[in-house]
């Protein structure tokens, strides 16, 4: 009870600071009041975030009268200025909010933590959805393609940014130091986009091998002993692990440029380099195919026989051809790289006979090609069908025997 | 003719650029579709600029029978759900169409720069605010002051902002290199904000000199031959000029922040520094003046007498504390000056005897004085009730004859 | 016999690279000729650089004829002319072909690493002391303080070089990143002195706690678990490690000039610091001890009574202020600190009672005491009689008992 | 008289904290008295310098007794250890006074200043030629082209580095920013070495018009008002101007390897380059013709007949080919191109129609080729035997009429 009070005295205090920081108070003293405000954001504990959330959800939304008026009047004569009036009137105050809280040191990153955790409400509290809404609006502006910064990651790279790596790497999990330098070595690149506010964050990060021909197991790629190719022999470029580092960017996509980007950065530093790869996990396969089947609950692929591994083969092509989710290819890794414009090219085998491979797909992984000139053509096919565009070899593995 | 036709061409062809770079494509090939919209967009001549406006006015405009749904069924049920659906409707894609122009190298740069050409058409196309309006929301967003980086100009400085502070400077304009040079000697500061996108840009930029005494003149402080003091020594910081740089960004304010930040900068490298003032123009005064009384029209202030001088002094006091325009201090500078906090404290005789200074008010400049511990309530009390905060000797000045 | 010869061969290029890179050729292809240099050399393996240290040694040095002629001239006319000519006889042609070599990117590292691989030969190899007076004679230059660059060390500094910190350090091993975090927190500072040509090779660091009270034990501070104090809080700087990591610049000092360097900043940035101390080993006590008395030798220091310890500690306090060798202090830790302007101010009792720090004294550890004011007249004394300035305390304890 | 007396008392004080420097005292406090020496030099004026001059050629001198000493003990016993006695007594204190001086900031910039000031007198000093001996052995240790740093010059180098680029340009003066601007526009390149410890000083730079076709004439190059050509359309790369900054680092030699690092890298940047060649003056060929035959001396060759013109052709020819100073090519450009291994190419009229040029060379010019392949070939060719390496026609023109 009186903890309970403490918090939501915390949430009343917080409150009351945000109202200060949009007087006239914040336009002299904002830097100050704004980090004030920071501050005792993340002093709040879980109540009294609840209990922030459930202000902002409700104070500092557009004033009600205002939008009935502007409603009215361009409802009686829509026109270019009634329009203004109506934008003006629902324009959130929250967004002013933000844009102050941002002053601060250290605000950016209190922002993109404020909806990490708001995130997680959401389900449970629907009416916070406004919040939400005003702050991707305010991430898609700030965070803005043109305003990032490719950065390769290397062995050079500050350790506060290399240990973020190390946390945020969600594919392939980094085993250390000792991991993480093998990855970073001679034949592999990395790469990662910067917000110039979040010098130390990476937003998202690729790691890509150099390898020779195209890779069909991801192991050997990971395996902190593997023997250091030379780069500049390598005629492929496997992109074996994409992460998004900041969960409260959530929807604010980095992914599709950084590919694009990093393919065309080091096609111009490797001119030997043919072709560009992905070695992908198919993490919704084996759920599906238990789903279909009871009987694949059982099997352990590790010993199947030649029989069931084609047949597991055809089925896996069949998921990733066929099955959907609202119209899209259900497998959520498939729906990123096909509507980045890449095609869907091989499968693999005992690709990653990890436990976590197993369970997500058998072992199975694919590879997905990024092919430059075709990457807007499939985009725009993929965007209007949904159609997923494969080789020759896939296609027939997923036709329905005879 | 064919010329109009050639440029009203140019405008399709950007305004078709435009939609494919809003479309599927634009997602997948954003960078090469954006950097082709800028490069078209400056090809275009003033006829090409003016048709390409009336297209973003008219387009890329929210669609009118969304708004009317949404109006429509936020006035039956005004409710969060309703109000959320009411502001994506009325959200205009030329936000979204600006936010992919961006994605280009030197995107920024190209928008301010539309901007800059739009507001000179305004007053004759009012119907053109609309695309002002989301300009404006989108520089706000991107140009918060949480982004901008504050730097010492010096002669370290790249030659190529060097050149823009000799190109911008307003108030006191800078004859060449060697008068630059000297402004920026030991006993002088320069500051100004950059936004990581635009690396050789100044936003805006002020000019100290660090002296003995308040300034009661500008001429010794602009005097390339000006003997140069120990800044050690000095215990007045002076802001003779302050320089708003980019005409596109009119109504994104920076100037206050710089200001406050500047003062405490300084505050902490020099701790012997006790006062932190302005010698600003009066740029109204003497239009002022002479709307009162026609005889001011005639009068020489360079040869004025001793009962002139005090005359136009007192006037100089009257005008700058009483007169208004929209209950505001009709004098631009106090207002910006009051605004932020700063409380007017000297008028100085013959401190500008340029033609110029002359024009404009008689030759005289005002001190007005930051105290950082005054600024947020003297803020306050002049955003509540415009009230003038000024020394006791002005107002005295000001007061009329009994 | 193969083997032998195939590395004589290597030694034999070589050699006659290094004189291609004297002549004519080498004035316009040096930097070529310099990296073909630095490589052979690379790919020389132990036989090899034996071979190649004794052409070295041999070949590259003074003509004998000039010399001689020389030495004629100068002892019939003792005058700055033939002294000019004697020093341009004597000067080693390999001082040419150092500097020459240098040219190549990595030259300076090749050098530093020639030389370290000398100096393991120089005992058996007395007559290649002049190929090591050549390399010194050079690196004092280039080495010289002025080209110095002070570093501060901390979770931004690049990878690459703090696993040389950890790969370094010698006084108190780093067992891994983790404990290398905490050696950078809030509450310590790590500084470098880096080499401009040597980007990613610290020359020697040094490693500090800012604590409250002088610290009697090193376990607490290179405890990974140990909390993190404030550092603003601090009145103390506890040096606790300081290492050379480049064996190949043996004789070139920075210790004293970085520690000096280190207390400044460090007064500068914590003005609440009053004391600036070491807890440092003191590697000779325990054999010294031993060599006395040989029933040392069976003592255990951790289970020590009250008597033994008290005994210790006047044995250890008589070894650091009496025990000499060339009439310097016996004890190397003590002869560097003293030499530098410290003072010798407390032993500690199983300050270190790791197996290293039993095994070198007994667990104890002394603190010298680093007074700004007070560095370069106790040095004088240390310079000019030898004479170990420490506290009084220390004196009693080292007094012979009555 | 009094004068005099102060300023050898400056010469007094600077002797003397030089000795202290160099004592104990210098080990420990080396930064703070090197910093006052450096002050008390900055403060000598032209008889103090003198005067210090004169203490710096008869004291820091190698100890005779020591010399005598060691020059009997190697006649006695010429070998390895004798010799590096030798070597130690007849090294130079002063090296080690000036080892120290560089400790202080801004230090090394003193000493070339010491320098350029000591070679103003030396032909009047001949006594003091071995200070000079011993700064030259230091700077060559110190400016070692492996620590050099070759960094573009352009409109984003700081204005005190451009600054000093118009100071120094003595081939063809800079008027001015305007000029210098044009100078490093699109179509042109500069660079320059500068030395980590002088980031503020270019040591030597270089001026290149990219062009198409090998310039005939200097003019349209230095012309402000020229138009800016395509840098990616040039086929040649004309180096007009090569200037050596440092007058106190006078044999330290940077311009051979700062050519052919340049042509390395312009060719790296722009494939299309076939030719690199210089449009250089020749400065020594009027004086010589002139002396050859006094008609020269009235001859205007801005109004010369087409008889004229061949007959100077010829002999510029000659002069250029065949006329010696000290068994070496007399005119000191052509020593330096040639020396670096390039060609004489061809001879331009009026190519320099300025005063100085029409004073120095009668307006011509020359072109002088570096061809990267021929250089190594042609530097030895031309160390051997001095022989000057020309084009076929050159040669012609050189000939004796038959």
């Amino acid at each position: 009870m009186f903890l309970r009070k403490r918090q939501s005295k915390g949430a009343d205090d917080l409150t009351s600071l945000c109202r200060t920081l949009l007087s006239h108070r914040g336009d002299v003293s904002g830097a100050r009041l704004a980090t004030e405000v920071v501050r005792t954001w993340q002093s709040l504990d879980a109540a009294g975030r609840e209990s922030f959330f459930d202000r902002l959800a409700t104070e500092f939304t557009p004033d009600a009268t205002a939008v009935a008026a502007a409603v009215d009047a361009y409802q009686k004569h829509p026109a270019p200025a009634t329009l203004m009036r109506l934008q003006r009137a629902v324009d959130s105050p929250r967004q002013e909010l933000f844009r102050r809280w941002n002053i601060a040191g250290g605000g950016t990153a209190a922002l993109i933590e404020l909806r990490r955790r708001l995130l997680q409400t959401l389900k449970a509290h629907p009416e916070r959805a406004g919040i939400d809404t005003d702050l991707i609006h305010l991430f898609r502006s700030w965070f803005n393609r043109g305003f990032l910064v490719l950065q390769r990651i290397d062995w050079h790279t500050p350790a506060v940014v290399l240990e973020r790596l190390i946390e945020y790497e969600a594919v392939h999990q980094i085993q250390g130091w000792r991991d993480l330098r093998r990855r970073l070595d001679a034949d592999r690149r990395c790469f990662a986009f910067f917000h110039p506010a979040l010098p130390d964050e990476p937003l998202i990060f690729i790691e890509a091998a150099l390898t020779t021909g195209m890779s069909d197991a991801v192991q050997p790629l990971i395996d902190p002993e593997s023997p250091v190719g030379d780069p500049a022999r390598a005629d492929t470029a496997i992109f074996y692990s994409i992460t998004n580092c900041q969960k409260g960017l959530r929807g604010v996509s980095f992914g599709n440029v950084l590919i694009k980007q990093v393919v065309e950065d080091l096609g111009r530093e490797f001119p030997r380099l043919r072709t560009f790869a992905t070695l992908s996990p198919i993490p919704g396969f084996r759920a599906w195919a238990e789903a279909q089947n009871a009987r694949w609950t059982q099997v352990d692929a590790a010993t199947a026989t030649a029989a069931v591994k084609l047949e597991l083969t055809m089925l896996c092509a069949q998921y990733l051809m066929h099955a959907r989710r609202d119209n899209e290819p259900a497998d959520s890794v498939a729906r990123f790289h096909l509507a980045n414009g890449a095609s869907l090219d091989r499968l693999n085998w005992m690709a990653d006979p990890s436990p976590n491979g197993l369970q997500r797909s058998f072992g199975f992984m694919a590879n997905y090609i990024y092919r430059p000139e075709d990457l807007e053509h499939n985009h725009e096919i993929f965007a209007r069908e949904s159609r997923v565009i494969a080789s020759r070899a896939i296609e027939k593995l997923a036709r329905p025997a005879a």
